[in-house]
């Protein structure tokens, strides 16, 4: 520092930072304190509550899905100018009533449209399959001419901490490139919680961002910005990142959709991260979606770039459009068996035997599984290596640096840990190599074991699993501070596997009733039976995850289609009763 | 140890082990004292010395090559047994003079044999595409009822050290079990050097394998006997395994061709590998084989088994056809360049900048260079990020460790270091997980690095480099101690690219004299460049590898495939002229 200047707070900061943020909104966007005031009232922001303020044209094209909106301006039918604007003034509100968003660049995004039309105009073709398409950003992507914080302080105007005007505002991550030679627009880039390591979203800058389809709840973590915005149609199709359930999360607890795909098929070059040397357990980037069209319109058009020619971590295994044929020819569109095929056969994961799902999420299952087995399919009991032994092994590699990095990077403006972390990530001795050798080879033997599990499903039968329902969390939509376990996702992440989560239902208070005869497996389990309480939980959305294999994300995505499909068709049945 | 039990030294446990070993030899196929001593004095003992104590229809099945002897079993002109008989009793009489082998199983393998052929006789078809090949496994690969020892006094008679009945000689490694399933015979597991980490090939159970082309000389390593064997005609085809060099090395020093894929590609599940928790820069099975087509053959067989289903680790990417006729499009039969199609263009690495190839490596890269040019492709110089990082990244894994788990196998024993590695792996304290993540992050970089400039080749015509000519090491079959320089090899591991070995010329004391004007680059170079004695090095074989970018092994056995056709255009027109 020079001698002389005075050290600016990282309260100052935090708030300025905020405040910039919002001051990139333009006046007509804002909203009144009677506004702010009457959303804080507010339990459920989604659907009517922000409609209200959007004009009628504007809620027509927000409410359209990510397929549609190209197919629109493919066609002539609407001008990208037309869409940024609807999506920029629907994410502008979000962001003031959910505090959703990190980086505004509403601007840019507009002028990046106009460019678009004007090539349309001229060329009389798109960019790209994702030519206009809105596309927010987890905030830790690098988009030119704006931060990225990640939530740490210290990152405020540098990049990744470091003030180097060589870089600040000039690298963009690969995955960023892509989104834009395909033709999407940039808009804005969405909350995350500090570390990165946390189920919610919160940290120093932004605070909190709560669930919009009910205030009483988290929207989970950490692309929790990315869930909590699509679920106020700010956002139809967004890019996020999973190492412990970070796409999967959100997804589910805000009724969305998402694909977590095997780490090393999309590039995460070039992307910050929290501990990037820790490379044994991978962080992947992944996609959520207010539908499944917009997760198979993503995955096809990035791999069309063949991301693995500039970022070589990258596996080169182009988009398979014979595997999805093979698997959507085993249903009908209404997601029931074809007679002329094999029926799917699903595994259900019911319980991981640590901690039994609230009766919310127990009930979906049975919602799914039941969907699946009327459709025509198989649904058998899933009994895999204990996710204890995933989870244990899966956490002592986040904590493997004694959060080295982590420190490092508060200690760039001097934030705190937020309380949620302050257990598990305080400053410490890393683990030394051998003990590191040696949860390696744990991790990898406990990845065969499951994968002979897999295998040995075939016994009965002859027919493998195709793939397994899970819960993604023993709750929906959690209230905050009360996500005591998180192996349901963690333990597919120490498989590297594929998973796609799809919104199943939400809780209900007068049918979600705790069996009173219920016997706790043990004290995890009691800890979060308690935290269970349908009058707060009422509304939460609860979203399945259905898992595949590494490097099976059209195979997955083929699946929840089918599955989706039937979950519709069991549903409307049921409605006709 | 049982009161009143006296130890056996380790000294004593080997030779008793070598003793068994030979002891599995038919007394008939068991050469004289006198053959032994010629053997001892003989400079070349390949071609006409070994087949000397061949019949000669023995000679004329041992000459064949992997296609042609699964193509004449399939057409009923040779039975698995008489071909497998063929390959026992010329490995046996290769062991004998050439010390190549770690374990023998021969009367299995006429056992396997015959059962094949009765398959034969029954079902009017062969098992599977392997049907009745012999193939010979580097001594990490598990075969039941035999030792694995890959040269660990400790581990004779035990599994990996450990000696359970319920494990011992009853685990399968998964490639074994493919093998078998796809109609193998397996016979026979090749000698590596203590600790796998060595360029040449000797240990304290077998001493020392020498090159059966240049007795001066070294076969290589670490699958150096997998090398010397076929050398020999003892195999047309094995498996071997490269961390740092370790099946391209004895490919090129021992006259023969090699695949080494990326990591991930083909299964290592239940091999045996030296300390298998540094699960970072991961070691590759790769093959090892009398012709190209050989690896092609192994390479598509084993594929065509899933693996991937098996064993979670592997990249689920079948064979690709289509890549491989894409590439074989753009030459004719000879090499030359189709010209309907692009031509190819290749990289040539000329030095590394550290050590500047000795004169016989040299030349030999003129003449592929030529060669390629000659048939109208492309070969531009190739100046990639320094090699010097990638060696000093890559060994820092190698030794992350400090020698923990070699010095735990060596303690089994008692059994000390082998002097060639006293200076690297002596038992010290590991280094700390914050360096050993730094270290993955440097890695990482250099990776893109790298990647970025291999991309940069468009610049000049628009055309990126398709593969790149590169020395396997700056010497030919080395002189045994004065391997210095590993750097060629080791960097391709970094980057995890796949590789083809091809056998180019072999060193000529008449034409490969050192230039008197060479000026070295530095003390590394000076030292390797006074060991070139022409003399000594006459005749040791000279091959170079052929690199391609991650999971490319189709592609890259398809340009050697054109490569080498243009190497054996190029000769026969300089024979002719």
């Amino acid at each position: 520092m020079a001698p002389g200047a005075r050290a600016v707070s990282w309260e100052a900061q935090a708030a300025k930072k905020r405040a910039d943020t919002l001051a990139k909104i333009r006046p007509e966007w804002r909203l009144s304190d009677r506004d702010l005031e009457r959303a804080r009232e507010q339990r459920d922001l989604t659907g009517p509550f922000i409609q209200s303020f959007l004009l009628p044209d504007e809620v027509s094209i927000v409410s359209m899905e990510s397929v549609d909106i190209v197919d629109s301006i493919r066609h002539g039918k609407l001008t990208a100018v037309q869409v940024t604007t609807a999506f920029c003034k629907t994410a502008a509100i979000a962001h003031q009533i959910n505090n959703c968003l990190h980086e505004i660049f509403f601007d840019q995004a507009v002028e990046r449209a106009r460019s678009l039309d004007a090539h349309f105009a001229d060329k009389k073709t798109v960019l790209g399959p994702l030519h206009g398409l809105p596309i927010s950003l987890k905030d830790q992507f690098h988009v030119k001419g704006v931060d990225t914080t990640m939530g740490y302080i210290g990152w405020i105007g540098g990049n990744l901490g470091i003030k180097d005007p060589s870089r600040t505002h000039k690298v963009e991550s690969q995955i960023t490139s892509e989104l834009l030679a395909l033709g999407a627009v940039l808009y804005c880039k969405t909350s995350l919680p500090q570390t990165l390591l946390l189920g919610e979203t919160k940290n120093n800058i932004i605070g909190q961002t709560l669930n919009p389809r009910n205030q009483n709840l988290s929207c989970g973590g950490s692309s929790g910005g990315e869930g909590a915005l699509q679920a106020l149609r700010g956002s139809t199709l967004g890019v996020g990142t999973d190492i412990g359930g970070s796409v999967r999360i959100p997804s589910a607890f805000n009724g969305i959709f998402a694909l977590k795909p095997t780490p090393e098929r999309i590039s995460y070059r070039d992307a910050a991260n929290t501990n990037p040397g820790q490379n044994t357990y991978r962080s992947t980037v992944g996609f959520l979606s207010t539908s499944l069209g917009g997760l198979d319109l993503i995955l096809r058009s990035v791999l069309s770039t063949r991301p693995w020619l500039a970022d070589p971590a990258v596996v080169p295994i182009p988009f398979r459009q014979d595997v999805v044929d093979e698997y959507l020819a085993r249903a009908r569109p209404d997601g029931s068996a074809q007679p002329s095929a094999r029926p799917l056969k699903l595994g259900v994961l019911w319980n991981d035997g640590i901690v039994t799902p609230h009766p919310p999420v127990t009930r979906g299952i049975h919602m799914l599984a039941d969907a699946v087995r009327q459709a025509g399919h198989k649904a058998v009991d899933w009994n895999p290596p204990p996710q204890a032994t995933a989870k244990r092994i899966h956490v002592s590699f986040l904590k493997a640096d004694g959060a080295h990095d982590i420190s490092h990077q508060l200690a760039l403006s001097g934030e705190p840990l937020i309380p949620d972390l302050r257990d598990s990530f305080q400053l410490s001795d890393p683990i030394g190599l051998l003990e590191y050798q040696d949860l390696t080879l744990q991790g990898l033997d406990y990845e065969s074991a499951y994968s002979d599990y897999w295998n040995s499903t075939a016994a009965d039968d002859g027919q493998v699993v195709d793939a397994v329902i899970m819960p993604v969390s023993p709750h929906a939509a959690v209230i905050p501070g009360r996500y005591y376990h998180t192996a349901y996702t963690e333990a597919i992440n120490l498989m590297n596997y594929s998973a796609v989560v799809i919104p199943v239902t939400t809780a209900d208070k007068a049918v979600d009733v705790p069996d009173p005869s219920f016997v706790p497996l043990g004290p995890e389990d009691t800890r979060n039976w308690e935290a269970y309480d349908a009058e707060i939980y009422d509304g939460g959305p609860v979203g399945l995850q259905i898992v595949a294999r590494k490097f099976e994300e059209e195979k997955i995505l083929a699946i929840a289609k089918i599955v989706h499909a039937a979950l519709q068709a069991a549903k409307a049945k049921a409605g006709a009763i």
